[in-house]
């Protein structure tokens, strides 16, 4: 097995030449000369220092660089000019944003950053192993690095929960997976044999086991850290990073899309404690963010506004996550030997990447992009993972009762927030045999259907406060599970949307009345669009229309339904095999008996 | 492969059991209660700690462990003591000392040492693949834990130079082993082709490369911690330190019997920069010292004595150490799912150990040993190393010129220190067709006896400044090679020497006159005593007063000897091929025509 991890040029047919530039026998390929330069293995600003390379590799860096500079060398004059590590995003979820790998970088490229470490869960319920590797090859030869860690499998489906311990290792031994993914507290520590034999192959291959650990604290938290876990990107508040940090974890500060709670955590600068085991991660932006506040480049500067000293800012965005994940024999400093991953910036507070070199090449400059992101073919399975035996129609989504009985006692997820939903327990009119929506109460349908392992396989469902006055919202991309959800006043509604989706091959539909109003598709696995990302920013944008328009009160209709299958969000779930009760660990039916 | 190192309980049949401590489901099998501890994650000292065991592992740390208190807990009040975790070694040399590691065991154990990384290099020369599994086999099954680094394998000798890929890989791939061990920088940067190859099989596996920098600086330095080595521990002065710690290296402080350079170097902590990258380690420590000095728990008072803050001398013998070789998963700081490795003592100044805790067991109490190492029974090869075809015969040791010349220039190696040889030409008289000794000049005769590659082969050469008027001193333990180096004032005594030492299954012999003086039997592989650490001491005294008594001028003869072949000192050296001129790699004859 290949480690990424701790591999030097030692291995490479570059390593005698870089070595001959080190050595002044031969010429550097390119140098930044006499700039100020931050050492984060000291912790140093140093002045008046050049950096060389020689294909991929730094060379050289050091205030004399003169022996090595010579006709064919590309010269960068720095001087007054700051230089820093490319920055790493240690938990990024390049699958949950919509966009490709390609369009990303594009943005992530300008701003700096150079390494990405991304989940790839969200591909394995509905593919497997064979999502998991088409998704890892789309990461692949990148003007960039991109590692990944192995899915976990938490899911609120049992059909879907789980990973085979010969497919996780098949994951694990790749040279480009350096962990295995979030696995979510709960679920660890109430089937702890169901996971520790998956962490111990993980831990046997050198590889991290990224936590999950929001909510916990005191015995429960230390019990989970006990198993091996040594990361949480979860905490919130500065008290909560340091029982993690105690416990001996490290942790990433999140400022992303889904949450950003640098400012809350920043208080954790003035606690006295070493900050070498904290990390900068954005947990997944989203198209919009990454068009108005960019990437790393923004996490780092804000940190710097909330008061981390700029050193440690850059630190825990390059080389603490290195350590973390043994990547920082290749990334993470600026020294010989190491991957030409740099960020020239007009001084060390300002965050602004007038240069981004990457393998020893420059691609970007002044927010221009040089090199070009590589498209990835997605393989026709991928692009054709909509499975259903047949288009669906209006009766499938009635809820039958079988006894003649007038009135039922019925589970109704209750949206309380845009991610929360708790329990609600009504008593619901029989007619016709059927349950129906009931808008005036605000209680419309929800179904849970399955695209791959049962095609077609439904369950519905009933929800209160998502809002919806009329039409129907579905989407393919549902949080842990390989369903599609759709949820709707009118069946009608319901059926067409899906049917819609299962035209698109994928993608999320707003409709009512019988007519679309918003769509986005998402060719590839059902989750990812093919467009820009202006262009599905602009789509996020109508559907927001389309679905507050319906009805919906909250802001985010898409991360709202995509997340009503999600298996660490409190807490009455829907999975095609029915509603999922997290807060006790089991699947219950829609009707009380 | 299984990686001991980021291995957790996960993987463990006590996992359930220990984190039920955790969850206070069950009780603890061990209670330190209420102590001051360090937190080496966070860098803080918590009072009113405690922590509780499960077996061999850390199932609670916090102020608050009642439910985890059973009738069958063992309790130890540690109200007013305070508890850090057990000291790590992450460079030694067990096989150097003339000790067993049961031997030595008896005192790392008292004074807390609980992790030890030894080299196994010694052993590679006068045995191969089958020394080093034999010695591996020793340090297994002991109360704390032993690891190792493979031997690199740097030699003076051609035959003996290199180790071949697929032995090294079969011990890479043993879980005890962390690394490849010390690479000379003069060969690496010389010959990168040799060492390479050698290096990437390392770092794949997810190991380290351990380095010897002595004296390199500059542009040599950087090439060559751009090879991918990762440490050294060779520096004697803060701003070599330093300059090793901006190229991303990790340096280890030595403090032992070789050098002593914590008092030199200690002002690095003054710098400015982090001392996150920096480990204490002994680099071996002598029977003499070990009794007098101890192992690990005094490096880590002087340290403090040195200025350093007590919370960065034990992070540097204990979480710096573990995370540098990937053993964090399991050592190196007091938290729930760590091994329980602990040392009570009085206060944070004071590194005196009451109680050592290793793996949940109390090995040692106020000085007292409370467990047994285990003594290895060695192989029946590695007790019968030593192969020569026949007794030697003064006449063996004859220099033969075959001119009938009356005068020719010879190459001498001149002993100016204990350590460091030069190369002097001097003419010497041919008497009857050979040179002999001319005590007179202080020029004797030192002679290089292969003992398993070519059993006998034999190189005689001169040396001045070794001092002997009369007698001859040969040991079996030289530095690099599989030679037998003696050196004499008469070619009698020599044969004598050597003689007694194949008697004797190895040792070092002084005698005189055919008269033995002194002697130490070495019957493992010809390095190691089956004495206890005191007897060896004697030994060890004998051997110093009866060499000095026949004229040695420095020292401790043992070492001078024993590093006539050593590959990495300046710079004249022995070996059973020739003189072998380190300035220059090659090896040449004796006399220049």
């Amino acid at each position: 097995m290949k480690r990424y991890g701790l591999v030097s040029i030692a291995g490479t047919e570059e390593a005698q030449r870089v070595i001959n530039v080190t050595l002044g026998k031969e010429k550097a390929d390119l140098a930044l000369l006499d700039a100020t330069i931050l050492n984060v293995y000291t912790g140093e600003w140093l002045e008046g220092h050049s950096v060389c390379v020689k294909g991929e590799w730094i060379a050289y860096v050091g205030p004399d660089p003169g022996d090595t500079i010579g006709r064919d060398t590309q010269v960068l004059d720095a001087r007054g000019k700051t230089i820093i590590p490319g920055f790493i995003d240690g938990h990024a979820h390049l699958m949950d944003q919509l966009y490709t790998v390609a369009e990303f970088l594009r943005y992530a490229m300008v701003g700096g950053t150079t390494t990405i470490i991304t989940e790839s869960m969200e591909v394995f319920p509905v593919m497997g192993y064979e999502g998991v590797a088409d998704f890892l090859e789309s990461l692949k030869d990148q003007p960039i690095k991109l590692f990944a860690t192995a899915p976990a499998m938490v899911s609120t489906s049992k059909r879907a929960q789980g990973i085979p311990k010969r497919t996780l290792k098949r994951i694990l031994s790749r040279d480009d997976v350096v962990g295995l993914g979030e696995s979510y507290w709960q679920k660890v520590i109430g089937e702890p044999e169901e996971y520790f034999p998956l962490f111990q192959e993980t831990l046997k291959l050198g590889k991290r086991l990224e936590g999950h650990s929001a909510g916990a604290k005191g015995r429960r938290l230390m019990a989970y850290s006990a198993s091996g876990i040594s990361s949480c990107h979860e905490p919130i508040k500065a008290d909560e990073v340091l029982e993690r940090l105690r416990l001996g974890m490290h942790v990433m500060i999140r400022e992303g899309s889904v949450r950003a709670d640098l400012a809350s955590i920043a208080t954790i600068r003035d606690a006295g404690v070493e900050l070498r085991r904290l990390m900068l991660v954005t947990d997944g932006v989203s198209p919009g963010d990454l068009l108005e506040k960019g990437y790393m480049e923004g996490v780092v500067q804000k940190a710097i506004e909330c008061g981390f000293d700029p050193i440690h800012a850059v630190q825990m965005a390059t080389i603490n996550t290195a350590e973390y994940f043994s990547l920082d024999g290749i990334v993470g400093g600026i020294s010989p030997g190491k991957h030409a991953d740099m960020v020239v910036i007009p001084n060390p507070r300002e965050i602004i990447a007038e240069y981004v070199i990457s393998k020893g090449q420059v691609i970007a400059r002044e927010g221009e992009l040089l090199k070009s992101p590589r498209r990835h073919a997605f393989r026709e399975k991928s692009r054709n993972s909509i499975h259903l035996k047949r288009s669906l129609r209006a009766s499938d989504f009635a809820i039958r009762v079988k006894d003649a009985a007038k009135d039922v006692k019925v589970r109704v997820i209750d949206q309380v927030t845009g991610l929360v939903t708790k329990e609600l327990i009504v008593p619901m009119p029989v007619v016709d045999g059927e349950i129906r929506q009931d808008v005036a109460r605000d209680i419309i349908k929800v179904a849970a259907i399955d695209r791959r392992f049962s095609p077609g396989k439904t369950f519905v469902g009933l929800i209160r406060g998502f809002g919806l006055r009329r039409g129907a919202f579905a989407s393919t991309k549902s949080w842990d599970t390989s369903d599609i959800i759709v949820v709707g006043e009118n069946d009608e509604d319901m059926a067409l949307a899906v049917n819609r989706i299962f035209e698109l091959k994928g993608g999320a539909v707003a409709c009512a009345a019988g007519r679309i109003l918003a769509e986005i598709p998402l060719p590839f696995f059902g989750l990812i669009s093919d467009l820009p990302v202006e262009e599905i920013a602009g789509k996020i944008g109508e559907i927001k229309k389309a679905v507050k328009e319906l009805g919906f009160p909250f802001d985010d209709p898409l991360l709202s339904i995509n997340t009503l299958t999600g298996a660490a969000i409190p807490f009455l779930r829907i999975c095609e095999e029915g509603l999922v009760d997290l807060k006790h660990g089991k699947t219950v039916g829609l009707i009380i008996h």
